[in-house]
């Protein structure tokens, strides 16, 4: 395996062993150690689980640790367009700073959300892309403008260790949240559980789609699956049935980008707030959540301490879920060792 | 041992075990060393020597070292109030953020100051007793609110290392200081000293007295440990005699969270600076201070310099103290495992 | 050898061994490990490459890491003049923070940047020298004020590794830039080219002289080791034969710290950018540079992705090169163990 862009990507069959390796890590299994193999991490946004599951999964695999950050007093500002004259505030070019750090390390994690600023920049994902096509070296997507696979492996784990059945219903619903977010979270939430082969529903008010391409890719993994995907705004008959409540709050599309008009889209829709009423309409749904979460804002305290949520179990499946990727990354390394970078001393580089 | 948050709930048994295990280790005893297992660090605010004496210690004992700041590009900003409606700044709930980390590390260590701005608030304590509450492993404090009891630990080791007798007198000193501080440190040096069977003195002027609750329990172990506490504002006596002068600068509680009125209250109270003067009243005293120290505000560049002082070796005894108190909580772990978290796929969940 | 403060004051044979040493590292050999022992990173300043180099050369080596960043979050504001009434916003003084970390780790890595607002102050060197004086344990400069002698080491091991002959023509070309920085690359690459004995030609506008200590130290550098230095503002000459070109920006030392005379003696030199055909009229020349490079500003997308450029090599020769360094720090320390800080609890501290 190499690397992890986005989980829609994988086959069922890896997806089912990386699950079964991370319920078994989670059972105490010791994993593989990969001494002397190194690990890099690169935030360039706020993260309490990421860090913390990526550090401990590097100490449990053996593997050194190389962490980094964006923002002040961490690594210089990355520039990512092709012939950017760069005379702004960026200081590096991923050109440079991908291959770099991946002559470092052996497999490179980033974090690097949508910036809500421009639509057609986000939908581009362009840090991550830009590590994944210069860095060298496998990259594991620790959460991007579009994508945030290793919560959808963590997600996917939780639902086979509370034996959620395949084609259970499962309700991925938009909440209420004083800003706009990005939407790599919902992105996953929905192809993890098409992939699965579950009757995913989708409720959202009108004004809070997701972008078609991942709704038409996630329909067609349905398909393939034999689950099934039903986009709707009528809360009664989304909850009815379901076994799954995955809540999260996004911005929206139309006013991407625009902070005031999507402020005034989203004021009335501040009952969109998971309370016990919501879970009581289930068939005793467990409760999900990629956290952070705002309580009493998404979702309500009785939900959150109440008997159907699993986010506590949904989070620390995020070690055992990225432990066993990295497994598996590091092993699928050992069969096709890295090419060393030779110098050229005797080459003719007039071009 | 279950973690530790205030030096005064140790009975002198534990105290003089972890004391005498810091001047073993001081002299180059190896630590006992917990491969596998892991240490949770988190900061909300600066640190020097909290900081590379825990991550040593870490190294030292064979841990996992999982590391995470508060701030910008750090974790999110930590809801700590029951029932909160999270529509502010605050992006997790410390219900959420403590347990998931408590499923990353098997021992967790928090800083997080008093903010200074509501003495009701920070008498709660709210971060360290949050995490405390929910994170379901130990948890160190590395400097809360109220106490800092590694930095006491430190002292004690520190006392112990230069032969100052256990009746000996140990006079903590105000001192003047461009900001308002908190009170952890004199709240936890003068418990120390009052645990340790010392006649303390209580240096300070009118305005500066430490909590009530605070100078109570000093005075309580000072009882049991056949010491004593006097206050005073009266230099000349305080100093004479004494063995130990300890000095430390923290706002006053008339004025905690109005800065325009604290300043005013200390600003003729800049001759609040420990001078040579000062040392030569003591019997030679040494000179502590838990640093950082601002010099030639807090105390003068001669004693600093000069015979009197230890704070460099009292800082390295940081190092020695949470070594010693982390080999101690690990060697407790291993005789009450954690209990796994189990899924509960059978419940019924319908409240 | 006893850290390394700035390449010019090593010896050849010293260099020699490690530049040897660091190809063999890069060809696979496995660096000594040392474990038990520790190093210590400080960072005043951003960085990706010398972070995440030395992380990665710490856990190659068995190193126990301390890491530590300036600024918001990180360690307090640190004080280096001597004699400082500090009631402003540093908070501790470099004769405290020096030797506590001096007696948490074993070796201590500094990273400070020149302010460029005081010459007189960036001369000095504060920080550097501060840590220097007083930690107690060698200090590696990971790019000080002055100085960038793990850069400088790098470059050499790439001119080794590139077979660039030892009497070749070597070029350090000044380049526009948006902003003023440091002189700490230019500095150390040519003082390291005129170590090697190269034939050095410094090519730069005037008004970017360098300070004439430095001229004058590479200068005598380059008569005992059969070099050259000449200064020049002819691009063509400067170029004709040349075998490695090494671009960088800098601040010029006339209006050093005044961003508005700088600014205005830089706008006519944007031409200053290396292109294709300045490569061209070199003999086959190597293209060098530190990293972070700003493309079509310092130099165009056609030499960094040409044939020329070997800046991820010599990026990928800080790790190997500062692996080296250290392996040969921590073996000198084995030689001459650290003598423990004693108590003195016998000694008369009256003055």
């Amino acid at each position: 395996m190499n690397g992890l862009y986005h989980l829609g990507e994988r086959s069922a069959r890896e997806i089912d062993a990386l699950v079964a390796r991370a319920l078994e890590l989670r059972s105490g299994a010791a994993p593989r150690r990969f001494d002397g193999k190194a690990l890099g991490l690169l935030f360039f946004n706020p993260s309490l689980r990421t860090q913390a599951s990526f550090q401990r999964a590097a100490g449990k695999l053996g593997l050194d640790l190389v962490q980094l950050q964006g923002g002040a007093g961490g690594v210089w500002g990355i520039e990512c367009e092709d012939g950017a004259v760069m005379d702004g505030a960026n200081a590096e070019h991923v050109r440079e700073a991908a291959p770099v750090l991946g002559r470092f390390v052996d497999v490179l994690c980033i974090r690097a959300f949508a910036g809500i600023k421009s639509l057609e920049s986000d939908l581009r994902d362009p840090l991550l892309n830009g590590f994944r096509r210069f860095a060298g070296v496998p990259v594991v997507n620790m959460e991007s403008a579009l994508w945030h696979p290793c919560q959808a492996l963590a997600d996917w784990t939780t639902l086979e260790q509370y034996e959620i059945p395949q084609r259970a219903k499962f309700v991925l619903t938009w909440a209420w949240h004083p800003k706009p977010l990005p939407q790599a979270v919902p992105n996953s939430t929905l192809t993890m559980a098409a992939q699965r082969g579950m009757e995913v529903v989708l409720l959202r008010p009108r004004g809070y789609d997701l972008h078609p391409t991942v709704i038409e890719n996630a329909r067609s993994l349905a398909a393939r699956s034999g689950g099934s995907l039903t986009i709707t705004d009528d809360r009664a008959s989304a909850l009815a049935g379901a076994s799954a409540v995955y809540a999260k709050s996004w911005a929206s599309l139309d006013t991407w980008g625009d902070l005031e008009a999507e402020s005034r889209q989203r004021a009335p829709l501040r009952d969109w707030c998971v309370s016990a009423e919501w879970m009581r309409q289930t068939a005793h749904a467990r409760f999900l959540h990629c956290l952070p979460v705002r309580r009493n804002v998404v979702v309500r305290d009785e939900v959150l301490d109440g008997p159907w949520s699993v986010v506590v179990d949904q989070a620390e499946n995020r070690l055992h879920a990225q432990t066993a990727l990295l497994e598996t990354v590091f092993t699928a390394l050992e069969r096709t060792p890295r090419v060393r970078s030779q110098a050229r001393p005797s080459l003719e580089i007039q071009p």
